[in-house]
């Protein structure tokens, strides 16, 4: 059964979803439609895949690394469908990335793929907004990339219990559709992902694996509304606006609209060293 | 007054420090030497800068960036003062790096550099541990480098009001002295450096920063007793062992041995792309 967490009556209250609405323990509901929604689960990590579809790699005209890679978004950068994501005033390479996330369910540690199922709470929708004006900051971990206020909106809600083979995953921006995959394309499956990372890093209940997304993550434009869709899963919908606030001028690296920051946005982007797109 | 963690009684209890004294909020009180000490706060992020102080700079023969940057440790890598780091059986490159932690007092965004002492709590000491044998993964994130679990020890406590200016920093091994900077080196100060993260990433109270590392990181063995001394926060005193089990075959990418990993192990790391150490 989904469960999500709402805003009811002034409190974060779980609830679970019977159709169109939303029903807490002591049996007050609302229709989704009208739900205020936070994250459904509280991560402690956010540890995100590189590249792992192949309509990404054959975007970029690579190959994949023989593991994965990963990258670490701040929790602060969480954000729940209906929310606003900012670009801040002055940045211009927002870009969406459509993906499914998987919340941990058990504490988790030095475990074969085998045995990663049961360690899995579930699965939601998740969308991993990078900020490319801020491409040539912070030496390949992406901090500010991809861990800016806003970044890692995920849900509506968490669906135990969901086979993640074959599964169509699209994103579309003002009803458009502008990705579209399938799990199948994944190189690395879930369970892979949470064995390899638990090698030397402990996972718990609530942490959170974004697992790469396919072809044509491209800049989105405040008004925009991008909806990632998921087989199974449900449509974690966001409006893009701009930040009132400009990032401060007045220390740290400033936002650049280098020919690398645009390529890389415009042509989808490469994330990681040693893998470029070809020159275009 | 300085502020500890430790385990009372079965009960995580905050204490102060009187002398060689923890005493807690009704009285209670051991000494200092008997206390199972833990991470003095709970971050939700820790976030480390790459490169900062003279002395590593002029290790590497390079030159800084315009700006600092950072990454980032999950908070499953944290560690205390007494606690035990560990290398995985089969791992041959852990490297400290002594370094001071900023604690996060309250809710920091937007700020200006001369204001972000008003939402400093305090600070501690830290070692920034790093796994030099998975180098070559995570395609400079340094994820499972920086993050695997043991890596982030900070304490013993966290003293407020505390100047940072011309303060001694030194990391010994074994009793001798292996690392011996000063603040003065470092080319952004604590204040420059809250403010900067915090232009688009929101800090917390808890919320750890790690401020760099004078030169000579180098890596140390199963045995070993690691001290990292400020002038003014205490002595953060580790014990590294050897992981009983060795990091799984099955999945992943192995820990490797390459040129490029023994190099940076030995000569102090640089740690992100664009710098490099001369060659040796």
């Amino acid at each position: 059964m989904e469960y999500r967490r709402i805003l009811l009556d002034g409190v974060v209250t779980e609830v679970h979803r019977m159709g169109d609405r939303l029903v807490s323990r002591d049996g007050r509901a609302i229709s989704v439609s009208e739900a205020a929604h936070l994250a459904p689960v509280q991560p402690t990590k956010i540890i995100a895949v590189h590249l792992n579809y192949r309509s990404r790699v054959e975007e970029f005209g690579t190959r994949l690394p023989d593991a994965p890679t990963y990258f670490h978004k701040p929790v602060s950068a969480l954000n729940a469908h209906g929310g606003d994501v900012v670009r801040p005033a002055g940045c211009k390479f927002l870009n969406y990335e459509g993906e499914i996330a998987v919340v941990i369910g058990r504490t988790c540690r030095n475990i074969a793929p085998a045995d990663a199922g049961h360690y899995i709470a579930g699965y939601t929708v998740a969308n991993d907004y990078g900020l490319h004006d801020f491409r040539d900051t912070d030496a390949g971990s992406m901090l500010r990339v991809k861990g800016s206020d806003t970044l890692a909106p995920i849900g509506p809600g968490v669906v135990p219990d969901w086979d993640f083979h074959g599964k169509r995953i699209r994103t579309l921006v003002n009803d458009e559709v502008v990705q579209d995959g399938n799990t199948d394309e994944m190189r690395w499956d879930m369970h892979y992902l949470v064995a390899d990372i638990a090698r030397t890093i402990t996972l718990v209940p609530g942490d959170v694996l974004l697992t790469g997304t396919p072809a044509n993550s491209r800049p989105v434009e405040p008004g925009d509304v991008v909806e990632v869709e998921v087989e199974g899963l449900g449509v974690l919908r966001n409006r893009i606006v701009t930040g009132p606030e400009p990032v401060r001028a007045d220390v740290g690296a400033q936002p650049t609209e280098s020919e690398e920051v645009r390529s890389t946005a415009l042509g989808g982007d490469w994330e990681f060293r040693g893998i470029r797109p070809p020159a275009r």
